[in-house]
């Protein structure tokens, strides 16, 4: 009998993991790199974000700048279909999202709370939350390339919470980051009750959540919310750069890195945790870039992943 | 049949779950607002705290300086009595909690260890540490309104772990903190063998634990234990402010951040993560706080949440 | 009947474990200072790296500084042989390990590697980690005495995570840490994937594991991945300080301290975190060192918790 699957932020679709249980390598051979999640169609012309590839980067600008990109259920949605666009594209080896202007994301429209309350919604029916929202984190951390956001401004409520599950942050030097929800008497949401006490401390978090206060770009850094913070004129070309730093690693090592991150990391069961990394790295050793890596570390050449994965 | 309510950190006593779940915005109003938790009569003359409002924030002022604020039973039984009072009083709307003298408080009084001893108490009975103690962590998640250490001065041992699950701590300049208890033979409790590795970092934690050293106010900062170090003369108002601050916002927000960040801090799975999200904002979403907060924005003014509270 | 030992990261093996829930005095004088954990043998004459005691530290050097101490399995057994006896030795309370050279430990030797993929060993077996290796973190957090990192140079791979579930770190001023494993096309082992968001929070652990980036000793501080950054001719000389500091702390303390905060760290069940605390304090409540601490701090003078132990 096969084992089953990890119960928690299950890397693989249930099918593909009796694959990869029977024959690893061709499983990752169909899976990381393949046409997989399927998003309803061909291309759609998006309203609220941009799309475009720049070298091995798939580059998602939100664009809504005259609302300060404020969030809604459909920009959502479009960055969804152009991420998974972005994962059936061998080509492209990372995910960079930024904003257009000068803000990075708003936070809801809160236009849409108002309509709510004015038609007497009583009951609290989260019209601006359709599925494709509720399962933002769970999409993101399924997906297997990586994502980097590059916060231009502000970014405040969702325009913050929706990048916690992203890989790597970074922030231009006037960014301004708010867990405003407080302010509206709302909660934070998309899992950031667990994300941020883990990305910058349980004090912080807790502190930043109450006050609902403005966080500098520099406060974020020495937080640990953001790895590195730059002039603004610089943020997209140092985001690209990350983009294509993480576009030339090993792809399977870096998909099996986030998820077991995310699988190990409040885990204290010591032995759990290395089950899950043994797994892993018996996976890794089958893996070309693997092997590409270690002969061109005796080779005293650089690896060329790439090619190691079209050789199979 | 109702859902049962959250298993920990519960927000609510089981019988006001059950109202709030057939009717969130009754409950609410019964519950946080309104007078619940018993405290054994009639308001008490303190002997080792002193309490008072101002504005709306209660004041407890641990008070035995010439003991530099040494931790008894005593104490910790008069705090909770304050801090039930400060919930029940709706003018009330967050508390401080500070230091009389030059010490914030100076660990448990050790004359008390030095009589067991003497008297041959081998077992190890815990005579200073009452039921009242013992719940001292659960006590304070249960209270809803937020509550703020204003550190002056030296807090070691329990004098500082008894802070820990407050919600701010703020430090003057000149304070130090330590996790005295290594020196002692003892070890850390009040659940600060988790609240501190997730306030700190895990290695930060450790190593305050087995060298028992002095952490300086600036460190405490760098670290995330507290939020800001404000010059000794100025500690106080800056506690208050924020204690003004906290009582400004939404009260059932406060409630409610403060019991999701507690329950999901340290729960890697994302999907119970949100469903406890999603409970907590349907709820919110029904508060005449949110509407207020919804309206005031719309209309470009300040928001007035006590006067929304009263109207319902 | 007697209660079980907690499931995870259990302090006493089983034996011992019954005999401290009958005589917690007992067992405690058996097992932390006396000879317990079997090494298999005599004394053995270390290939890979040097063992020798300076006062009351046990200090290992990494001893392959032509290979930059690159990590073999043999390596690792001999540590653990020296830990062990380090453990077995009453005259010594803790213990430090740095490398010989200009590196701390470059990592896994990598012809290994290369050998195993020459031979067509698809199946990824791990010839590089033998059963000693695997149970490399529940050696070091059964094991009772401390231990200290003194990071000289470079750390990467298992070069750093074998020294995560140490108790102290600390570093020279020219060391670089590296999770190296995503240039190999591999993933963090030994609990890496659990400590490192534990120790520097998930956002860093993140990002240094999936770019691979070599990190500054200042920037390892900042993260709190160590305690201390010292100039190179300082590190041993310091680590060494913190190591009789450690040895003149109460033994029984520091173990009941590890043991505490690695069973609690992530459990957010308050009740459950002191329940842990209140056995461990119940039982240092007993111990003669908490006693002498006592009688020393209330007759003004140093305490000899050394002496105390021997007096019983």
């Amino acid at each position: 009998m096969l084992p089953s699957p990890p119960r928690r932020w299950r890397p693989l679709p249930g099918q593909l993991w009796q694959r990869f249980c029977r024959d690893p390598h061709a499983a990752l051979m169909v899976y990381p790199f393949g046409l997989n999640e399927r998003t309803g169609g061909p291309a759609v012309a998006y309203e609220q974000i941009l799309y475009e590839t720049r070298g091995a980067v798939g580059l998602i600008t939100l664009n809504r700048p005259e609302k300060l990109n404020a969030w809604t259920p459909k920009m959502m949605a479009e960055m969804r279909d152009a991420i998974a666009k972005a994962n059936e594209d061998d080509s492209v080896g990372a995910i960079v999202v930024t904003g257009a202007g000068r803000a990075f994301c708003a936070g809801a429209d809160i236009s849409n709370w108002k309509r709510r309350i004015d038609e007497g919604d009583a009951g609290g029916q989260r019209d601006d939350a359709p599925a494709d929202a509720e399962d933002w984190v769970g999409f993101l951390l399924r997906m297997p390339k990586p994502t980097i956001a590059a916060i231009n401004g502000a970014a405040v409520g969702v325009g913050i919470t929706q990048v916690l599950p992203m890989d790597i942050r970074i922030a231009s030097e006037d960014s301004q980051i708010g867990m405003f929800f407080v302010r509206m008497g709302l909660v934070p949401e998309l899992a950031s009750s667990y994300l941020l006490p883990q990305l910058v401390g349980f004090g912080r978090a807790m502190e930043w959540c109450l006050t609902g206060r403005m966080i500098s770009a520099q406060e974020a850094l020495a937080a640990g919310l953001v790895s590195e913070v730059v002039p603004p004129e610089r943020l997209l070309e140092r985001a690209l750069e990350l983009g294509e730093l993480l576009a030339k690693q090993p792809r399977s090592a870096i998909q099996l890195i986030r998820t077991l991150l995310h699988e190990n990391a409040v885990d204290g069961d010591y032995r759990r945790v290395m089950e899950r990394e043994g797994k892993a790295l018996a996976f890794a050793y089958t893996t070309p870039e693997h092997k590409e890596a270690v002969n061109a570390f005796m080779e005293k050449r650089a690896p060329d992943f790439a090619a190691a994965r079209r050789q199979g």
